[in-house]
């Protein structure tokens, strides 16, 4: 019994003994950055090429919105990255055309903060966010739409039309590669700061004690060596690394041609299940375990895994608001819906 | 040409005889009625019963774009009757779970103004907003979740049991009937003051010239024997009446038990095409001209039934700001999305 005790007051003086401020810059040896909160800096990291004007994120948030970019006139970014629901769909592979699932079984991946990453897509196959709208637009089995129906829907919107000579200017070319860039300009705000960032920017309270034991925890198992930076992840990795991962046979993902794997965002995780490339785990306990198995070659035990689930819970962000926008009107020249 | 001129002279002369005030009360004698401006006035119509406080309302928008009422999990009542589109998807026939078509070929009628509506739905089988939201939910090639299943997820989400308890009491039963009146309740307040509506309150010179012409012609050839009252519709007439419709092949509708058709209304309906209960017209002008024929027997010149279209663009109606919703996050016991 006085042993226990004794314990536990250790245990308790030495949790007091790493405060907060060693926490803090343990946190940024291991690569972790917040989200600046000072608004130049911010806007210079997620606009780098100056490109944000408030016209073109309110006409790339309507763009963002709108169904009819899609073959059926049904389907629209935000189908699958619901900025709603994390930026995700909450299925766990991506349902598009057709009712047709994404063929690799991929699960689409939040949108929010994903200006932080690297690359785009799992493989990693597209650098920015601009260049990622393009496809899910034309793949087959989410939007299915064509360039030129693409670009023949916005025409025969006039608000469209008036809304990207306002963004751009009188000589702007309405085509397919001004509206994707559209879309991924207004993507580029969609950044959401929580108390873990106000944590790093020297708010001790900003963490509970148990969100704080959690987060070292998360760096002392070694799990910031992918999930580092920003985005608490964005970069390409190789997976699995110590041992097979449980799922890998559902569908037929293999990562890029060297086998690496973008490494999903933690910022808003508790909003995104399920989990993995696949979406093969509903648990985020069980997610962050099978991650200590492929990549660290660790038993993480349920206790652990649950304090670190308990940091990750900082991480939930603030979203941006969003006014759902009133969508043009089409003239009745605009190619119709297609179903097939 | 003296002739002509004369008779240009005397067709304006007329026009401006037949003033603002007399267009009011024409159109007040048809049955026409303005959405009333006053506050009080607007509040006891659209909730008679006195069902709507705030955080049902907020509540209620929350579970209208919820797309996890659905079995799959993607589907929302936002979806069909999308807020940013007329509150409609601009397609005929209503494509759902499974990617299902509608399989009476029905095309989904308008949310906003539907408070207004005698009755809900195509054939008027539903009496109001709270009995028809839980048709959709059910129906297979729509929504396809079970009651049982809606509650269940609903109740996977604690933040939603949390805003039951704000909006209903302690006490509340999170049930089918409590979940789908919620959202009936959020619909009530999708109300779209129009010009018209200031037209009809006296502002004489809230419509042009041409849209009071076409008004007027709207009158006079007797569209406001079914397309009466607030909606400008909404009640339950014979379809067809005169001749039979041009696309009765598209689609198996035949109305209620008696033949009985609810009149679409026309507030925004330059925004929610494409027209009749199978969605077989895409143009407006067409649409008022099949209208002619198969309920009034008359053939509408080209110039007149444009005319009856000017005037519809006066009933385009201001949109209820919309906060995009931040949803809740689901419990790991909640039931999965099913895609089958």
């Amino acid at each position: 019994m006085r042993l226990i005790q004794y314990m536990g007051v250790s245990l308790l003086a030495s949790s007091l003994l790493f405060g907060a401020s060693d926490l803090m810059e343990k946190a940024t040896k291991a690569g972790l950055k917040p989200i600046p909160n000072e608004k130049e800096a911010l806007q210079k990291l997620i606009d780098p090429k100056g490109m944000i004007t408030p016209e073109r994120v309110e006409l790339g948030k309507k763009l963002y919105f709108e169904p009819r970019l899609s073959k059926s006139g049904l389907i629209s970014c935000n189908t699958c990255h619901n900025l709603g629901m994390g930026g995700v769909d909450g299925v766990s592979a991506a349902v598009g055309h057709k009712w047709r699932a994404n063929p690799h079984h991929l699960n689409s991946p939040t949108v929010y903060n994903a200006v932080f990453f690297d690359k785009q897509f799992w493989d990693g196959r597209s650098p920015d966010l601009e260049n990622q709208a393009q496809g899910p637009m034309q793949a087959a089995p989410e939007m299915a739409a064509q360039p030129s129906l693409v670009e023949a829907r916005v025409k025969a919107m006039p608000t469209y039309v008036e809304a990207f000579k306002k963004a751009y200017g009188k000589e702007v070319k309405v085509d397919f590669k001004t509206i994707t860039q559209t879309i991924g300009l207004f993507e580029r705000t969609l950044v959401t700061p929580s108390r873990f960032d106000a944590f790093l920017q020297e708010d001790e309270n900003a963490l509970t004690d148990e969100e704080k034991e959690g987060l070292k925890l998360f760096i002392d198992m070694g799990c910031t060596s992918c999930h580092t930076g920003i985005a608490l992840g964005g970069g390409m990795r190789p997976f699995p690394v110590a041992q097979p991962y449980k799922y890998a046979n559902v569908g037929d993902f293999k990562g890029d041609k060297n086998g690496m794997v973008k490494t999903p965002t933690l910022r808003n995780i508790t909003q995104t299940a399920p989990y993995f490339h696949n979406g093969a785990i509903w648990s985020l306990k069980e997610a962050v375990q099978e991650m200590g198995r492929t990549q660290l070659g660790k038993e993480i035990s349920d206790k652990d895994a649950e304090k670190i689930v308990t940091f990750f819970h900082a991480l939930d962000g603030k979203k941006p608001d969003v006014a759902y926008p009133q969508l043009p009107t089409a003239t009745e020249s605009m190619p119709k819906p297609d179903m097939n």
